[in-house]
């Protein structure tokens, strides 16, 4: 068993991480940090759980402490981050320095050259990044990144399609509000309504997908040269982003072969990991957010309504935003470290 | 004044004409069609008026007849439809064949070479179209139709950009409920939710624009060369249909002469012709469904969102379904037909 | 291991009994009916399966057979019914005279002296009624009903309280759409919308639940002498009826007591019975539906907002609708007759 | 004319408050206040305006000024007031001594004795308050107040109910999002949700509305004596408070003289006063809030679901909660004390 804890842990990610963690196989949840104010509570008081399943009752004993490297223990194999991404440019690094492996979910450094941003599934070879990372920088640690939930959607869809050679992606997003944290939108917003913006949203879509399908070269990621144009709204679902992808490929495959595609797309024998990693619905209406994204637990990527049109093929892609896009991303890439022996 | 009347006049989209008529200083209401058993009743009584504004008083004590030629007055000025177009395929050309004018919103036909499909702030030539209907059918009287509400969202706004050269259009549906009639979204699939298909929408799109931005020619219409493609989605609004249109075009026209193209859209003089035709919003979120679909009084169409991309640009854009979308329309076309004479 | 059947399995009821079914430790499911037009087909074709979990793969290959006696198996243990009552009225006799025992959630017959209306945590000891039945009618089998949804919410909280002395009973429901079966409220009707009023729900919530807390007689039930008032309202929840109880009793008992009082109410001990029956909430603002309908997986009452008024006291009441309040209620009033004998 | 102040004019009961000022008869807006951010701004670029009706031009380019009293024009004839409750308890006393009146939309200071609490409709006598009010304290202006949004929407009926002799209520409320102000409620506590608890709001109902039914005695208000237990729970509407009612009275009315009590309900001759004040609907599905919460534009209350049960008779009331319950209360409160010659 290897010894994690949660940075953030009282947030609706690091709640999520606390219930995927719940009963894992590998991974011992031992430490669990918040802001300054939590710090000394017990975990059931500081976070007010709204997770569907019950608080587990260990976790719920433990004893929150502030987000500082002091304030951990110093035997910890890795660290799960959930920190809002202007808390975490800050304290990520010191946590860096102090040598412990930090798997991420903010999204700051996300784009750095020496840094892995990783989907087990679709770049594990990323990791590599991680000696360019100690190389270059004060660190005795480790730290990756898993993407944006609207990127990490798309992208094992667009990694099976690429043996087609695409050149253009255009994606509309329909996003669900647990995507924006707790309060991140308020009701007045979206009741009978739709909001056709995302702060920095389409910009992690376009940059972020572009680097994950790309390959490592010397001392970085060589982007994929696809054209990648997003548009993201914010609908009135809870969780569940669904997005329709048009794309251009180089070969002009049929519907049958991309429905093959998906299906032969690689899973990865890992805990976590859902098999297959691509389920594929016939019926034209799915998949849809409410009965679609619990798909292989919440981690499985659902695809549907493939078809063909005048520039190359669409189709619509739905994953769960905050498991497989949040915390569940996450604790995969841990996963990967463990397997790949960097823990 | 005109006299007119409305085939099913009890729908959603009935009910629409009948408030949008009420006061109109063209046209006089005083005939309702709907559905054999409605006949002869009270329209209060064969209504289930679920319109927010009352019931006008002297429609509502109107007699229902049946939805035949036989059964209206002889010497009406011109019909609205919004019949389901299975029954339409069947009762329109009755009443055309008696010579009535019809001023439709019903999907079918909309693509016979000699049936003008018209917005008539985008082509108000296609009216010529009439002459051909007369001499190729037993018809004294005139067909007109209004497109699908998806279609007429997303058309003024392209029609003002083929200024540019439109080459490549690829489109995604956020619909509102509404648009499926009072029926025809239950509660069960729609919160929490959203559907990735609506049947036959995409084709509408993709072949109802291309018609409404052709020319003319000898016997019918030569449709637009542009490509589109179209994904349709339902949400859980009820009224306002947004759309994120991604665009390639051959010029390349910065985000300042889009906007500037979208605000010199011509308008219409005609009395339920909005002006300006299309409002521009500078915040990168609006416009949004229950905020904003009431620009122009739901005839408007509102436009955000203009930035370029690798391939080109996008924007997103918004109209009232039922109103621009569908009894609005038809009106509309039933004022441009009083003004160029047709009645 | 009992061999039963479903009648009506292809509804949205049909497809929880099926859910509920599958993998229970007593219960074999064996018989699967519905209308005319499904006889013949695979489950799978017959039923378009909406439940989150998958379709059971063996359930889903078995042939839907015709609702009447002839076409399904003698040998059935028992029949589970979630008929439409128009139909349940003419059928569910049939199979009664045929000698099938039928577990039955249709809202017929309900109200009648010899038929068993029954909680098993409530009043178990109604199934002598089945007797009077067998005496009075040229039934073999035993017909045995559980409550409505909205009745069967509140009433295992009223029977823990009844040692007060309950007197009066105001009841106001916020009820979920599923309750209306999958078309039974439309988007357009609940959407930024409730609807006050279900039709007959509110006089079953009255009738029911004072025959429910009633003690067997001479040849029927004595109801309780409690009044009851409900009020019924739609809001735009999937599943899970919260109800505001207003209650006054011949003691006043502290909130404590009353706490307390539903804390002791009794289990049973019974495959599909949750332990403890009724969950108390200390938190003022839960129960809440989406958070809350799944406490005992479904099957048990969650509490909260205990308050003494000016009259006697308050609190609010949640359970599953579609579990605790349908097809769980039938399966484990099934579970009873198998624990008593009837089988 | 008389000029006219908003305190607190940029939150969203103030936007409501600059709409229903926008071209009224008798009062020209000539001052905005807000928080000390915004002093000095525009009002276009304090509010982010989010009412469904444009913003009226010329009170987008005044500016804003601190919420103090030396920052208002001294010759203000009236102030309407909208800040928070903690806010207006500090800022409110300022204004009055410094002699302005104002007419308050805050929770603070209801219950005090000398503060006429008014529905115009319902008790405008209680205005004598405000001699009481001058010779207690130091003010020379005056203070009067309107109930909370959930009060003013059971108010009128029950006033119109009191000569059967009122001895009882309970009142379980269905209200709108709006009513905790623009983001008082997150998208993730009400989507596919209800929240059965609004913090204080119930002691708000069961006092308000027995001070408003009470009678201007010395130095006070005597309260009425019925008991009114509220329960109130938060549903997934915008705007519309829906309400069931259950009461007892002395007499037993039948439900044609209850109706006829709410068609009697007397109007005032004030601008903004709705005629008739009480709508009484005959089907039993309404009011419903989307689609009657615009009767009377917003402030007139709407009734149905009249019926008699075992210990009483229950019906189903309806008001726009920010119009009738909110910014329309304090202007027509503010119509009133100009009618009565106190401005």
């Amino acid at each position: 068993m290897f010894r994690v804890g949660i940075l953030g842990a009282t947030g609706a990610v690091g709640q999520r991480f606390v219930q995927l963690l719940d009963g894992h196989p590998d991974f011992e949840l031992v430490a669990l940090t918040a802001s300054e104010e939590s710090a000394g509570s017990s975990y059931r008081a500081a976070a007010k759980w709204r997770v569907s399943t019950p608080i587990p009752e260990d976790v719920a004993s433990m004893t929150v402490t502030a987000t500082e490297p002091e304030a951990v223990p110093d035997d910890l194999d890795l660290l799960f981050s959930s920190l809002p991404s202007g808390v975490a440019e800050r304290v990520e690094p010191a946590f860096l320095e102090a040598g412990y492996v930090v798997s991420s979910n903010s999204s700051n450094a996300r784009l750095d050259d020496d840094v892995p941003l990783v989907i087990p599934e679709v770049n594990p070879d990323h990791l590599d990044l991680i000696e360019v990372q100690r190389e270059e920088r004060d660190w005795d640690g480790a730290l990756i990144k898993n993407p944006n939930c609207s990127t990490i959607t798309m992208v094992p869809a667009l990694a099976a399609l690429d043996q087609f050679g695409i050149e253009r992606v255009n994606v509309s997003t329909l996003q669900a509000v647990s995507g924006a944290g707790y309060s991140g939108v308020t009701s007045m917003e979206i009741i009978d309504n739709a909001i056709p913006y995302i702060g920095g949203e389409e910009e992690k879509m376009e940059t972020e997908s572009r680097k994950l399908l790309g390959t490592v070269g010397d001392g970085g990621v060589d982007w994929h040269e696809a054209s990648v144009s997003a548009s993201c709204n914010r609908i009135a679902t809870i969780d569940g982003h669904l997005e329709n992808v048009f794309v251009e490929t180089d070969a002009d495959p049929s519907t049958e072969e991309i429905a093959e595609a998906f299906r032969a797309a690689a899973s990865q024998d890992l805990p976590t990991a859902p098999d297959p990693l691509i389920e594929v619905f016939d019926e034209p209406d799915r998949p849809q957010p409410r009965l679609d994204r619990m798909v292989g637990d919440g981690m499985a990527i659902a695809v549907g309504g493939i078809q063909q049109n005048d520039d190359g093929f669409q189709f619509n892609v739905l994953s769960h935003n905050t498991i497989r896009g949040a915390a569940g991303a996450s604790v995969l890439n841990g996963e990967l470290l463990a397997d790949r022996g960097w823990l």
